[in-house]
């Protein structure tokens, strides 16, 4: 592509509203501009990309026997209905009604429209499996949308969905999906890891996230550095120690009332006291679909509240407002206990609160605390369970090993759905038997335009990105140095042609720029290669080549190009882990 | 492909609710399935065929220039108040909220998004010309969605915008486009015709739309039989004989009141008060975005509204209800007439009108008509013009000559805007002389999914689809009739690598299906070439191939057979005008 005649808008500074290092390049660069909060236009060099990776994407899932289709927009609300997902999603939903006030939504993702779609025509289990997806644009009406296209509410998403007619069957096709998912991150490039994770509004049995390895990501995993484990924080699961020690809760001392005089926080009461966190039982009071709840951890820990939700079973879970605490604790914030509480309110145990005994908590009533508190003697506990975020101190709860903390993007993510949707839906089939059976279902989605910012966190300098050969928007770019010298604009045509011949994607820089212009925007677009054709270059007989990731430079023979360049180019590859297509 | 494990669920039944034969052929080949009124998911079948339309598209796109991006689906209303379009486009405009109340709609187009991309970054004529294009989902909430892919409100639309510093260079991008879908629709194997058209609800100052020839076309297009001329019957301008005969009012009689009891329409007049009906004035009542308006043409004639509503400068035009004529005439429907008509009325006379005088036309008053109405002395014209519907026995506009009518379906629509955008959004740069212009605007749209529709209605019999290689889902099926046998299991699968080695399109169907089965199935989904392998064939070294268009058999050899089949796949192509790419 000449860049005379390309259209490739960049900005010298970082715009005002972006704060990720991807959302700033894909904007200076000149591939994505904003229409409005959370909605991107994709520029050509921004869509070129896009579509290399969508292009890895769909060889994959071909591989995989999977079926490409492409599935409506606009989807009728009566399918969400049936789901129940029509009230449960929320306001990501975005609805509509059409001109005769029939109702609507945009499609955050598909499961209700392909359930339908083969409901209708897969009758057999010798029409099973079948795997069908599409890569589509999806709309989420996020409350907070940021990050460029990190998280818009307009993305370019893959989704596949599979159907099964056993467990087997589905647990087969959801560890090919698995593995076309690691196929096209790594032919892309990506340094990644897939992690166990919360299956969400999806639902399902259970799922995997594919995290890109990027600090500036926004889920934090616990990998293992022993074993292959490695989970997003949300779901990883604590492992406790496997001795458990004795506790005596007949050995405790009565409860006593003690008093606490504006002591709120974990550090106050234990400053006050004189005792480690490590004693303290932290109560914490939640709303779980409207109802309240009460959830008990050590001092020192963190409650996981998306393990809370799953536990108690609900949907939307957020902490009770200032009010709410004051009718249930008769105190205010920052007193509450799970003895005297209200008995309406069923209290979950983390499980690391068996370990010991002989507690301090709040007593429910202002300025107060209590000491001596035995769980089981003074509190009736509804469910102990593992309730508290994993730390890195903890052990991995697979092997026991030693377990690190990173921050990670997600850009893909595959479900185990099983019947949640086939069974509302009745999407069944006749078994060998005749008999009627819903089929297992599996979804697997991944985040086309999100790979191409996760890519640009994971591959970036001060001077802008540096795209993996395989999704760089060009391959190579080719500058000319040459001003009005026509020796140097002969010479770099027929170098541009060498090049396309060699079937290489080549951007040729023939703009009357200044070559200080061209240097910085050939980096900050990050072609993988840059080729430098000058006059002095050509006198010599040679042409520099830079590796943009290294900036490592070498001279290239004009005499013998073609080898030469295949021969590096070969070299670039493999540096980035890839093999030339 | 092979069909074994392919998701192709045919249908034997026509679908009751598909009235055209596209409509029920993508049914029945398994290429479509309806999702909601108006809105289809695309099978596997379907999706090829699309997207080989697409990269026809892309193809002849980027080679006269244009570059690809991908604008979003959902609009914020603040571009579409811009331009006045938020009112103006009515009901088709899906409008939303999102979950803070702020209104987009779901973009039917993209003149206003496009126009507000290029007005942030374009400032200068040096980066002028530009052409964007896209190939992207639209969404258009038609009143009444029908024929399947023909006018569905969900589509696949490519739209190219052109932006020029000038005239010259906007018509220059014009004919470019033109020229550009003259080669896209060539080699797509359509018989087709350009011709001229009305800009409708998109405006601008001239517009060509590209019409597939089909008797099941909703257009109607009139062509001359002598010269190029081609216009949607809508657009077609009327030629007034050369030579006007003399038309002398003062000596008409004058106007006399006679009773018509009971006698309505231009028949019932005509026999009445037998006279043809060529000496009747017929007078039409309208309303132009809320306004009465008359129209008369003579009465052997019928009113194009199109020309109408443009000539009065307006948006919607409907016909006056029957309450309107009352009060606009004091009578029924029926006796309208230009002279004695409420005053407030603006009356718009065909030009015909001009070519003779002593009409009859209607009395506004009940039961009663006029005989010798002189137009100029009886009433008042606000304006003669071009107001009626060409017939086939008019000459053609531009040369005179003689035309015919045919019917079409619009795939494509080229408009030169002009500044119809671009002054009302401020999309301006500094010309050569640091003068702020507006930029001069062209827009071009293709109907992709449509395409394959109107392929269908151009390329059908009994049996089902008869596709042109370009674009068929795959351009070879191969029918293995061995059934338990094992050599021909064995041989046909020789073949099928053999014809992908080839690079060419194939589908194997290697199911355990009855031969009549493959064999109908084959021609439903309408593959252009049928390769049939059976056990008699094979002991004889020969396969069977059938050319699905003209039903043609020969027999290819197998000893041999790759270059036998190219020489057939190239006459094949031959045979449909294309060339193999």
């Amino acid at each position: 592509m000449r860049l005379s005649r390309y259209y490739i808008p960049t900005l010298k500074e970082d715009p005002a509203d972006a704060d990720v290092v991807s959302h700033k390049l894909l904007m200076r660069a000149g591939m994505i501009r904003k229409l409005t909060s959370g909605i991107y236009n994709y520029l050509p060099l921004g869509l070129r990309s896009i579509n290399k990776v969508a292009a890895i994407v769909r060889e994959e899932m071909d591989r995989a026997g999977a079926m490409e289709v492409l599935l409506p927009m606009v989807q009728p609300a009566d399918l969400w209905v049936e789901t129940g997902r029509w009230d449960y999603y929320g306001k990501e939903l975005l609805r509509v009604k059409d001109r005769h006030g029939r109702d609507y939504c945009l499609g955050p993702t598909h499961e209700e429209v392909i359930t339908d779609l083969v409901r209708g025509e897969i009758k057999s289990y010798k029409q099973l499996p079948v795997n069908l997806y599409q890569i589509q644009t999806k709309f989420r009406d996020e409350i907070r949308p940021r990050f460029g296209l990190m998280r818009g509410r307009e993305f370019i998403m893959k989704d596949a969905y599979s159907f099964d007619k056993d467990e087997d069957g589905a647990e087969k096709s959801y560890w090919e999906m698995f593995e076309a998912y690691r196929a096209a991150f790594s032919r892309i490039g990506l340094r990644f890891k897939p992690v166990q994770a919360d299956s969400g509004a999806i639902g399902g049995d259970f799922s995997h996230e594919f995290m890109v390895l990027a600090d500036t990501g926004e889920d934090t995993i616990a990998s293992c550095l022993s074993c292959e484990f490695g989970a997003n924080l949300e779901k990883a699961r604590v492992k406790l120690p496997e001795a458990k020690p004795e506790v005596d809760e007949s050995a405790v001392p009565a409860m006593e009332e003690v008093a606490t005089p504006g002591v709120h926080t974990v550090e106050e009461v234990c400053s006050f006291l004189d005792i480690t966190a490590d004693k303290l039982v932290k109560t914490l009071l939640l709303v779980v679909d409207g109802e309240p709840v009460a959830a008990l951890v050590r001092g020192d820990r963190e409650l996981n509240d998306i393990k809370l939700r799953n536990i108690v079973g609900g949907n939307e879970i957020e902490m009770a407002d200032e009010a709410l605490v004051r009718e249930l604790t008769n105190a205010p914030v920052g007193f509450a206990g799970p003895a005297g509480l209200d008995t309406n309110v069923p209290i979950y145990a983390d499980r690391e609160l068996t370990m010991s005994t002989d507690w301090v908590a709040g007593a429910n009533k202002s300025d107060t605390h209590v000491l001596h508190l035995a769980l089981e003697r003074d509190c009736t506990i509804e469910r102990y369970a593992d309730l508290r975020v994993i730390e890195e101190t903890d052990p991995c709860p697979e092997c026991g090993g030693k377990i690190e903390f990173t921050r990670g993007i997600e850009v893909g993510h595959v479900f185990k759905l099983g019947l949640k949707y086939s069974e509302k839906m009745e999407a069944t089939f006749l078994d060998e038997n005749g008999k009627s059976k819903p089929m297992v279902m599996g979804c697997y989605g991944i985040g086309v335009s999100r790979i191409v910012a996760s890519a640009i966190e994971q591959n970036n300098d001060e001077n802008g990105c540096c795209f993996p050969p395989s999704i760089a928007p060009f391959e190579v770019c080719l500058i000319s140095l040459g001003g009005k010298d026509q020796d140097v604009a002969d010479k770099a045509e027929e170098l541009y042609g060498e090049i396309m011949k060699l079937g290489v994607d080549a951007a040729y820089d023939d703009r009357k720029e200044r070559p200080g212009v061209k240097f910085a925007e050939a980096d900050l677009i990050g072609y993988p290669m840059q080729l430098v054709l000058g006059g002095k270059g050509l006198k010599n007989g040679i042409i520099e080549a830079k590796d943009r990731k290294t900036g490592e430079k070498i001279e290239l023979p004009l005499d013998g190009f073609a080898e030469a360049f295949t021969a590096w180019r070969k070299e670039i590859w493999n540096n980035w882990g890839l093999e030339i297509a």
